[in-house]
């Protein structure tokens, strides 16, 4: 993918003001991009819930239309007619319960799925930056120790913190710059991703609505009016 | 229609043991119908909520992304591609969010509405008949007067105590015995009519759906999959 910009890593070891500067612009993207992918997968959440609601829902009408056999009504509660029409709109509701569960099993593979791992893997990266403080307390003491008289031991002591720190300091940074980088190749399709997912969900929806559906419903809804009009 | 029972009007003056137990009947069954409609009312309820938080949750969505344009992204923010092709995901999921408004309407109109009719008017009916009382106090009190000797003016006005709520209880008996005869003649009608009109608004979705939207998105999803490999 052309023109996406990238942390060098190369400037990592030397740590300076300009390479501070652009991460400075990465992190502010990384923070832009966060806020807006946080508030996409909490509508898409509620997309998600609404939709298992919906489905939960239709299931139980279907179950309480099934259950209208069972139940004791003193007057009139032998009507086969009542009944036998009863036990249709259940099945068909629950075919129509069907439908809503497969498009949420779908919203969960193809939109929560990569939406909530960009969410949770990529956009996490940035809190690993907080070791880096660790260095700076070194280079602190070491700056300190210079003006006054110490001792050897407590000299060598610092400098090997120093050099520890910022060892570990540069393996951070390689895999901070690694992770903001990463996050730059990884930010459109993350965007995208969950929303094919989410469209690709609708369109089976729909299809498998009207083809299955659609047609017998309109049958039995035609009988249904008769018989009721009786 | 044929086949429905009816408590006899011109009963409710004599109010006769065997009326009475007529009577039990109908109010056993009138208990169970609206234990029934209640359930089912509810089960509707969740679905009308979930279908206007579905509904609510889509155009959030679309209005995300419609937004994109407006965010601050120091690093390719500026990127036309994928601002027209966010812009063209705001415009089909707001199409599919109408589609679902439209629903949500047709659910509150044709599902929502008989029901909570039928629910509010028919089957409270029932609280009326706690009236009644009164008329046994009367009563009580006019046997106990036979037992002592009270003066003339007591005992006309406890007579005509007993001729008020003697009148007043036949003419709630005569209110309450309509309620439940139009109970047993809505019934049926109470319990179908909000089906057929879920099952009329699920047919309309579909085929908007699949009508005017399927084709459409799978053109736009095309082209979308061809851009994003590049």
């Amino acid at each position: 993918m052309p023109g996406i910009e990238k942390l060098p890593l190369e400037e990592t070891l030397e740590d300076s003001p300009q390479t501070r500067s652009l991460l400075g612009v990465f992190e502010e993207d990384t923070a832009a991009i966060s806020n807006y992918c946080t508030q996409l997968y909490q509508a898409m959440q509620r997309i998600y819930d609404a939709q298992n609601e919906l489905s939960a829902a239709t299931h139980l009408t279907s179950r309480l239309l099934k259950e209208y056999d069972k139940q004791r009504f003193p007057l009139g509660g032998d009507d086969e007619v009542m009944s036998s029409t009863l036990q249709q709109f259940a099945k068909v509701i629950d075919e129509l319960s069907s439908c809503h569960a497969v498009l949420s099993t779908q919203l969960a593979d193809a939109m929560m799925f990569p939406i909530s791992q960009f969410k949770e893997r990529d956009l996490k990266a940035k809190t690993d930056f907080l070791l880096l403080t660790d260095h700076d307390t070194a280079i602190n003491r070491y700056s300190r120790l210079s003006k006054r008289r110490d001792n050897d031991k407590v000299r060598a002591e610092v400098v090997e913190d120093v050099y520890t720190s910022r060892k570990k300091q540069h393996q951070t940074m390689l895999h901070y710059f690694c992770a903001l980088n990463t996050l730059q190749y990884k930010k459109k399709t993350a965007l995208l991703e969950p929303l094919l997912g989410y469209m690709q969900a609708q369109i089976s929806f729909f299809k498998l609505g009207s083809e299955n559906l659609t047609q017998q419903w309109e049958d039995f809804l035609g009988t249904i009016g008769t018989s009721v009009q009786k």
